[in-house]
């Protein structure tokens, strides 16, 4: 997000570097015959990389993708993908269910065995409809096109109401990388629950190697911002594939890998800011950073305390400037402080900082002032936490009377 | 709660054992002169017992009372209590204003010096108007009474809608030993937020050395076990005081010992329990066991990630049997889990249980009977790990629309 030139691409998405082809199609799985199958394929083996939930009940499609990734990570063609059933907590079966979709995938698009990598998302513990599936991925592979990454966004959508994508073109002497992305995700008020599911692409010539620990760091810096990575749902998947298509070879150059890796994080942190806005029921975004911290690990710890609180969150959705229960979410997030140097301040989107509290203490703040900015729709808050210099910032939205309605009966 | 013979006194609480005397005041902090302190004196020394919250931001009387019980645990006499102001975050003005409303104490009740302990309960932030306090002490010491303690319960109460307070009889051959007790508590949902106050008092003989470990493992199979005791508030603290005015000492007789922790445990739980049922907005009480677990601790971390887990507290509101979601947040916990060794049941309050999951898979129940359990106001679940021997059961309530609209706006 630093001063890295890079471009933007309007409705940019999974398809906009060079080689991919996506498309969906209407497996019969979402009422009303809305796309809930899609396919990405890519014309040439692509590096890939994969960062999976850290749940111990991981659903059949994250054990056969990690299994396959740990085979051939460098030969890689295509990702099939289906909402509405999760295939988790499905046993044996499901691992089959999986198996056969990928198998379904590969041949609709007439790729090699074990070169499709799975990903679903939706209700948990129901059997995934493998022959619907596949005639869905077969009507998706005849219509695959160089703009379809939009269409596929579309089709793994559960309770998001809106599909997420994006894109960036770096410019480089030896010519232009594409990145472009997709997700979705959207019970995002606790996220460790939701399936996050993201899908990134590259022209970018990678090996399998540097990409996997890339793809962690910009994880850590963007899906994994957004809420507590401990707790993570049975499908949670972000994939990275690099075709090399553009003959470019960011690792070669130091400056050049620096700057992919920014556009790679500028794609990852776009969707994953999609996510939060578009949480369920969510009616405003909240900026946590954390400064001052002993390390970054504990900056990140306290924001995620932060953004995790019930209390914090209601607040935020009734604009209550109250700053106790951030410094007592803070206080519970298992990292010691020392309450005297804490330091508390708030803004809006944009604007000047408000100090809430200052030396664990009461700050006395313009209580109209404070109002006026926790009744904006995006709110910043930032914690100096006074013993360090390492810092995290996390997001999250605010816990409404929406977010129970929605979720209070889902499988339904 | 095993077959232990004690008898359950009628509107019991602190002041049933022998020797304590209580009463409550308005202080002015509470609005239309409702009372907001509260003055608990014993006849003689108390043995005392504190557990005190692990949130790094600890309250000022946290802070007054840690201290004092290190210092002097065999010599406490009375415990003053305010409700409104939590003197949190007061930075060192507020550890003079605990230490000032103790000394208040002690005058009003013509106590010697350090022999009160103090707790605060209310908003965050705001300073405690001590000479209020210390005027509110002094009319209630003025009134003391030995049928006093559900008067104190009530003017702990914050947005509890009930008072909290029970009291057991055990009878020995050598005579009656009586353990009382009284509770706040209310913002349950994420019970790391909300001020949990317990006061638990009794007539037995006791060393602060048995006590101190006593309460602890009482406070884990009760007030710990009502959430997440890692994620605690500023200020929550469970106190024991013994008074030994029965002149039995139950450390003496190994089968006394586990009669009076069991009448102790007792009373703690039936505190905690009333806690939860009276968690803000709360609909429903969900009682979570989880059993083959290796350790307890395993078994009380998976028990502890399904109560927090606000997917699974929307679905109880709804009614909704959505047993993924049960599934899904134990896997979550950070416990090593096998997926296809695990088996959940439902019941209600009474009757059979339902096997909703096994094997990590679908377990095809009936809908409208899981439906049927889901929509009782008590829901019981059984989770078996698979794995082991252990067990802990965990109470948590549901989330509902009006826990948002108590929280959206606390402060003003």
């Amino acid at each position: 997000m630093s001063g890295v030139a890079f471009t933007v691409i309007p409705e940019g998405s999974i398809t906009s570097p060079r080689g991919f082809s996506a498309a969906s199609a209407h497996a019969g799985l979402k009422a009303g015959g809305a796309a809930d199958v899609a396919l990405l394929v890519s014309s040439a083996s692509c590096a890939t990389a994969g960062v999976f939930t850290r749940n111990a009940v991981r659903a059949a499609p994250v054990l056969y993708d990690a299994d396959l990734l740990n085979e051939r990570p460098g030969r890689i063609r295509a990702v099939a993908m289906n909402a509405r059933v999760a295939n988790a907590c499905t046993g044996s079966e499901g691992f089959e269910a999986a198996r056969a979709m990928a198998a379904a995938a590969e041949r609709a698009a007439g790729l090699p065995p074990r070169t499709a990598l799975v990903l679903s998302t939706g209700v948990i513990g129901v059997p995934l409809p493998v022959e619907q599936v596949a005639a869905g991925l077969e009507q998706a592979a005849g219509r695959l096109a160089s703009d379809g990454g939009t269409a596929a966004a579309r089709a793994i959508m559960t309770t998001d109401t809106r599909p997420k994508y994006a894109a960036v073109r770096v410019d480089t002497p030896a010519g232009a990388i594409t990145v472009g992305g997709i997700a979705k995700g959207a019970g995002m008020i606790h996220p460790d629950m939701a399936t996050l599911l993201a899908v990134l692409t590259t022209d970018a010539m990678a090996e399998p190697a540097t990409l996997a620990p890339l793809l962690h760091r910009v994880v850590d810096h963007s899906f994994n911002a957004i809420s507590v990575d401990g707790d993570t749902s049975t499908n949670d998947t972000v994939l990275l594939l690099a075709n090399g298509t553009s003959g470019i070879t960011p690792a070669r150059d130091a400056a050049l890998a620096a700057q992919f890796e920014e556009a790679v994080l500028h794609v990852a942190r776009t969707l994953a800011l999609a996510i939060v806005a578009d949480g369920e029921g969510a009616s405003k975004l909240l900026e946590i950073q954390v400064i001052g911290a002993p390390s970054e690990k504990a900056a990140r710890d306290v924001g995620r305390a932060i953004a995790r609180s019930a209390l914090v969150k209601t607040a935020v959705y009734g604009a209550d400037p109250n700053w106790g229960r951030v410094l007592a979410a803070a206080g519970a997030a298992g990292v010691p402080l020392s309450p005297d140097r804490l330091s508390l301040a708030a803004a809006g989107a944009e604007g000047e900082w408000l100090t809430l509290a200052q030396g664990g203490g009461t700050a006395h703040p313009e209580p109209a002032r404070a109002r006026a900015i926790f009744t904006q729709k995006t709110i910043r808050l930032r914690l100096d936490l006074g013993v360090g210099r390492a810092e995290a910032i996390v997001w999250t939205c605010d816990l409404t009377p929406d977010y129970i309605r929605i979720n209070a009966d889902y499988t339904s």
